[in-house]
């Protein structure tokens, strides 16, 4: 079975991307964690991009804060379908500027873009790819929507309680 | 070969998602269109929902403006990856409401979200999905991507003729 | 009397519901409390807002945070009153996320929306709701109007010793 | 049967509330309109908010753009539920000063807020506040709600075709 | 000599208003406070704006937070001028409703309006108001113009001191 | 009697500060009109700036858009009160920078600011600044804030009618 | 002396974008244009980012709409000072979207902004930062500066026999 | 060779700014510090932003909040190239006002912004400036990029350790 990628600009973006790797992990699907700066290692984010689907790839997970570049320079450079995780960074006006700098790519050039620090639904979305073509993760992905229905179950039973 | 399912809630939106279906058929992957309202046809919602993933569907492309509840009701009830479209209605807060009620889904149902009309986009990105599984499309997607140079190239001489 | 429902997507919700809670108890008017989730729980939601009316619900208040479909979804599917509380979440953008998720319906399924995080005002509204068909209710709503007076007069007091 | 008051800060807001109008016209609900400014009438604003229920009338509908008072002062002075519809003027900051100066109401004293210019809406959710008491209006809500489907349908229809 | 007149929505504005007291009380002019709730008091709304020009007050200024009525509407009921203070309180969305609220008036009732929790400003343009049109008045500000040179400067030495 | 003046960063600003000009003349005050730009002419401004309260003039408005300094840098030098009329340039985001800019000056320092082309409301709001001290100017308002009664009446009767 | 590059995004940037090639020309300032898609010729925008400075240029300018990743990316590749124009292009969220991806860029990869559109300033900043070591261009500027002068007195002259 | 001025608006600024000195000082290059402030020392705002080109200095960094004028007035009033550092303070509406009362400059007088709080990116941008026409500072540049990648490559190494 093909792997999942995971990136980000910095190692200060781990503790938002962590999520997507513990999902994908949850999954039994195989990932790749590295660092790809696109303001500092341009030369690595071109190698990386360019090559990715030729190594076994299939989902490109990149997370980054501020004017965040990344993602859209690796869709770019990269057939493979890419994920982009806005990062809620310490200087951020608020996150607006990563969810706008990674969602409003130009016609041709697609991010799929998921919530600020939505790392966990970017490896959800991985999972649901690769189940896409893979009826056992499609199975998976029908397993843990049920078990996301036991939680919220859990919690009704405790609200009424308490009421 | 498996569908890519292209809905939106209202035919005011088909302006806008024809991109999505163009860009499709360009690819020569084939698409089935729908109109499925969250707000005005609950029970198609639910049906559509449940069951695309048995119909040989593999992608969902999902356009909706305002309080834009499709994409993620659809992601809600579907194992599939599910692309939302913001739609710019007319009532619309300049996009803003839309681009949020698809982005800012919570931990656990992830929607695959496109720039503010980037019907094109979502087309591409469901095909880059397919392509994750399938050598075929991805030599397509290859292609496409080469095809963009070119445009850029011809605007390039153009603009240093004029100079 | 016929009672007021007050849902809510995830029990993390609650602090903020409770304000509505309380203040309908205030009121003597019956309450029925439920986790509901858009997402996480279609099945409930689905059934939960086709038979409400019929269960001597006479209002359905629904509070969530984030792309918040689940007052929108309810109003989709219920003859009844909806009224949206967003709630500021903890991954939300500043709030705008749930506010415009909730407030920007299309044409023909309205949410009465309130503030950001104004459970208890959803509660008020909810007894004036059954104000207007119900004089008793009317009266303890013209004499909660009244005791507001009563504080603003205190601080008043308060703030011209003080100076 | 009581009936329903549609206020507005101007005149030149009527193309936007003919909306509420029209909508509670189709439902036989007898309506009552006037134009009472929070700013130039401040007399009538209070005559207004004191009397209305002593009137017949139930739910009052407010439409104001920019720093809009009109629905958060009238509910201030009546104790029926009050509907507040942002209406996007011609000097407004894009429709989010009406609709923050009408949402954000101080706890104790709610205005149920609907979508920019979503006058439609505010109709329908008056109606549905009858409705929580009148089983007659009742019906007719889920006789409107059915008729939603019926247009979407026909969109469906001609979608399918036309591709 | 006039007074000035401070009124805010609740007492829970008084840590943000009291520099307005403050200031004025530094330029020795008299200063009359009071809560004067537009949402809770009403009635005292309405007497307070109908009546201060003729009690020798000369300048209102306003204070509120969220959908801040109570400088518009004191506007609209007394010819003087009025100084409307945004307040960021605990539920409001970054401020961004007071500010809207006090500062989008229709035309015909202007508010000047200061920054957001800029209490300290309205006291000083409280005084340049009286200063238009009494000299010893306009002194006082000229010399508290020059005060504010002699902090820079000192922060100047300093900051060169310690480079 | 002490004249107003009102100046603006470009000829560009007059449509919108006109405005101002005409309602002074109906308030029979006498207006001065002058071209002053913060960025293109500073040492006019710094004349202007230093000297308008030495020259007959109780009160100044200065409009501007984008990034707007005219209003803030001439309270920096007047001790005159000052009204700053934010105007929605063509290069503008939306007005949010003129607001901006010209609402949140730093302690020490106020602008009275009005709404985004507001300059009708700033002509007023002069005229008013006036009358806190004299009774002649102050009788003109309470007679202009009459007649604004008068045309909504004159609405309110057409409401009716057209129904 | 050296030359300027001025590259943008794609053809349809030009109309912003000549400004800049027009203001440069006037200071006699050699000027060598391009177009440069970061999403859509990446290996281009390499070459170009990597050896911009060997060839005898010495400030670049780059503009772009949406996610604009151009002069961040060419910022990450070129020692030189790169000027960002934002751009508003046609799908754009009124210009936030190019204004954030270009400005918040983070630490170690500046790149000096200007205003949505603002290409002529981009061409004096870049004139500015030849004149910051060469004396002649430093004289035109001043004499540019004076002449800014010039526009705004005609004006004023103008609006005082208008009136 | 010439020196960096960097100025401020009030001591405050000083923990953004410090980063703007500290990066130039590892770049060996000569700062001069100083606290102007447009809005309470107007005249000494004149005389630096006339005669600093006279001065021996190249680049004038300016940081300032809220309604941020210092960099817009010495870019008015100095031909040299003006870097704006928008400071996030206390009373900021989330930075907002600083951006856009740096970057939205109008036609004639650029400010070349960098990010929220982006002192660090002024100072090197303002060393780019001076590496424009001097080949040790470029090669300075060139050496201080390279090091941006040591650090992220530290950064992959420990990433993939953890993992």
């Amino acid at each position: 079975m093909k792997k999942i990628a995971i990136i980000m600009g910095s190692i200060s973006d781990l503790p938002v991307m962590q999520d997507a790797i513990d999902v994908l992990k949850e999954f039994n699907i195989e990932v790749e964690v590295d660092i790809v700066s696109a303001h500092r290692t341009p030369d690595k984010l071109f190698d990386y991009g360019k090559n990715a689907h030729t190594r076994g790839i299939s989902v490109i997970i990149a997370g980054a804060g501020g004017a965040a570049h990344l993602p859209g320079m690796i869709a770019s450079l990269s057939p493979l379908p890419v994920i982009g995780v806005p990062v809620k960074s310490s200087n951020s006006i608020d996150g607006w500027d990563s969810v706008l700098s990674i969602l409003q790519m130009p016609s041709g050039v697609p991010v799929a873009t998921v919530a600020l620090n939505g790392a966990k639904n970017a490896g959800i979305l991985a999972a649901q790819i690769m189940g896409a073509s893979d009826k056992a993760v499609l199975d998976k992905i029908v397993a843990y929507k049920e078990s996301l229905k036991t939680k919220v179950e859990e919690g009704a039973k405790q609200i009424m309680k308490k009421k």
